[in-house]
């Protein structure tokens, strides 16, 4: 069912307004500019129209069958609304209005009555008290900000502004989301849902969550443990410490619980955790764009020998393999690279190198059973990066990982051109050996499996 | 004498080129584009004029008298050229080349030759083996890539690539630099000569560090413990795991030490410690360009819950207090904002949070013994969040941070203007709050002295 609130052939702006200043405003507009081919019937009983399009005094005055409806409208009003839904047929609801169950006792007896009127119905409900829904694939941008980047991640979140600090990053960075979901109150559909859902979707490769509790945890591992055999999720939980999960209580009432048990949870169902927004978006991004190692064994290419130092640094403290090449190799590379290359892990091919250079060391090591993957960092104005590293992907099985920067102008021309690729770049050698290290990791829980 | 380095009045650019691919080219278009205002001389003995400069064929053919050389040949000659530098009378030098003692045994004797002019003479030499310097507040950018911002960080690294990133970012986001120094093999000037020489430059508020060893530790401590009552010293050292030292071996030659030692002495002299490159500009940015709490009592103000959450997180982490706002302030605030808000700390104006809300908490806590600093997070496309954070920023003594993230387009433009006014933007919470730290940790440090 949820199917008709990701992608509905019609749907219902319920408190749809002309003041660009009203949640009202923007949604109806967001899903008109993000090009949405459906149906769009925006329910106002003081309008006749909204941005151009016919308005309907209520629900029930639509003439057609609605499949989805998105409700801006106060809450005490909200439970007579779904009554109508309900009546009219609709399959999928959106609550975005907040006042429920985060308020107190009144809130909730509201949320109470909408999840009695639910519960009788096939309705599925997403929120109340969220920031929508986005499924860029359709063009229904039933959220905000505006976002139109298609892509293969999959965001699900316990708060919008985080679900929606990942779906600008995705669009800035041409990666592009499948689905965006803010969970709030969760009083019907919740994260495990969606988790089950889009694991079945086709444009879903990654499932990335901001979660402050867990509405189920024996169902949780279950469906976590099925899944992560198919498809990475990635997991930044809040409320870890004393205070936050006291913070949580009055942001959405969802018990924080222990973090040590939520740790084991996640290790033993192959969920990926990670510890900040950044790297929630930086995880995803390379398990969405990039090939999985075969093991731990990386060798690192750089221009730059402070940015390979503070690589295998972390690469020692995740506990990352940088082994030497074998004798035979590196006697190739010596012919092949300037004399004053450093042939080792790091291979330091120093401040003039050039992009070919990066392309001779992949070749040289493409099919060597001693690397598991390749970590490229270019550390300088290299010109023409972007061609060389497309070029290598397409000789070896083994994943590259690029980070890039102190490039200026060439940096960005270069970045623009790999994220045109597919090719994920980042910005440090931290965030590049970060997101490795993810590679690895999930490569290891699925030939647990 | 570092002030002949830093601001000649003449440049001669010894190997400068006609070809673009060239060290020698990029150096000297480099200068000429960040529009140095001195005289220029390119020496090279094939070309009459490069980039429509008359070329010398030599440095004693220089009619006039030159404060700086950058010297950019291959390293057997070096030598050489810097004899006849000594002859000429030059005072600063800055020798990009490499092919010295990070080479092995052949290159070590020819930095040995440099050295033992170098000492006998009054010039103060900076490099070999380096990516240059740059001084943006006389246009002199002898490095690349090119930045012209001018600011008020000093950045002094034993990577090239590192300081660079460093440059990048600061002129993407208007902050600037005062000064660039790449340090290379350190033959004559290092570190500890720098931050003495940038401790007492006027345009200098911060003086940041990529560090692989430091040259002489007793020394270090002596003046970073004098340097640091005036002005933050922030490092990020780079081989700090056993690996990691032994690429430090390969790369500058350092003795990378023992990393238990590094934490003592930079503990014990007031050095702030940052753990990546990303964290190394943030810490350095904050402290440049906020005022400092007179203590650790934070109060979070947010329209984004989730992201509160994570701040709280990662302040208690950290140990940064979150009190509890006192009860006159508190029912100040209910009056003045809507019954929804939750006030408490964090402070959730929730997700329709105008930027006006944020004004009124501020002005409301302006002088309120309870609370040393602001964090504010602007979770949303809220508009006019750089005017109310510029007006506020006038009304209280205690710094305002900014996180700003899931804001779309309008986040853009309100990072571009609150950055116009000076005001740094952090892109996440984690981010802002360790920046905070760092702020914190600072005014500690001075209050010790």
């Amino acid at each position: 069912m949820l199917e008709y609130i990701f992608n509905p052939s019609s749907v219902a702006i319920i408190g749809a307004s002309r003041d660009p200043s009203k949640t009202g405003y923007v949604i109806l507009n967001n899903i008109i500019k993000a090009g949405f081919k459906g149906k769009l019937y925006p329910i106002n009983p003081k309008a006749d129209e909204i941005l151009g399009l016919k308005a309907y005094p209520s629900i029930e005055s639509v003439p057609d069958q609605v499949d989805l409806a998105i409700i801006i409208v106060p809450a005490p009003i909200v439970p007579s609304i779904i009554e109508q839904c309900n009546k009219k047929g609709v399959k999928g609801i959106v609550i975005i209005s907040g006042g429920f169950s985060e308020t107190g006792a009144e809130g909730e007896k509201l949320e109470k009555a909408i999840v009695e009127i639910i519960k009788k119905s096939k309705i599925r409900l997403i929120g109340p008290n969220c920031q929508g829904i986005n499924n860029p694939h359709v063009g229904l941008c039933a959220s905000w900000p505006l976002i139109t980047a298609k892509g293969p991640i999959a965001v699900i979140s316990q708060s919008g502004t985080v679900g929606a600090t990942m779906e600008c990053w995705a669009s800035d960075e041409k990666v592009g989301i499948s689905k965006f979901v803010a969970l709030g109150n969760k009083a019907d559909v919740n994260e495990i849902d969606l988790i089950e859902a889009f694991s079945e979707d086709k444009d879903t490769k990654v499932i990335s969550l901001y979660l402050e509790g867990v509405s189920d945890g024996k169902k949780f591992m279950e469906i976590a443990k099925k899944v992560t055999k198919k498809k990475p999720i990635v997991i930044l939980k809040g409320g870890r410490t004393k205070l936050g999960a006291k913070a949580v209580m009055s942001h959405t009432r969802s018990l924080a619980g222990k973090d040590e048990v939520y740790d084991a949870a996640f290790k033993q169902t192959g969920v990926l955790r990670v510890d900040e927004i950044e790297e929630l978006y930086d995880v995803s991004k390379a398990l969405a764009l990039l090939k999985l190692p075969k093991g731990n064994k990386v060798l690192i290419i750089t221009s730059s020998g402070g940015s390979g130092i503070l690589s295998v640094d972390l690469c020692e403290k995740l506990g990352i393999a940088l082994p030497e090449l074998p004798k035979k190799i590196k006697e190739a590379l010596k012919e092949k690279l300037p004399p004053y290359c450093i042939i080792s892990n790091p291979i330091d091919l120093t401040g003039d190198a050039t992009a070919e250079r990066y392309g001779i060391v992949i070749q040289e090591c493409a099919n060597a059973p001693e690397i598991d993957a390749f970590f490229t960092i270019f550390g300088d104005p290299i010109v023409g990066a972007a061609e060389v590293i497309k070029e290598s992907m397409e000789k070896t099985e083994k994943p590259i990982v690029v980070a890039f920067l102190g490039g200026g102008e060439v940096e960005k021309s270069e970045k623009e051109k790999m994220q045109s690729y597919g090719i994920p770049v980042f910005p440090t050698p931290e965030r590049g050996i970060k997101a490795l290290n993810a590679l690895i990791k999930y490569s290891r829980i699925l030939s647990k499996h």
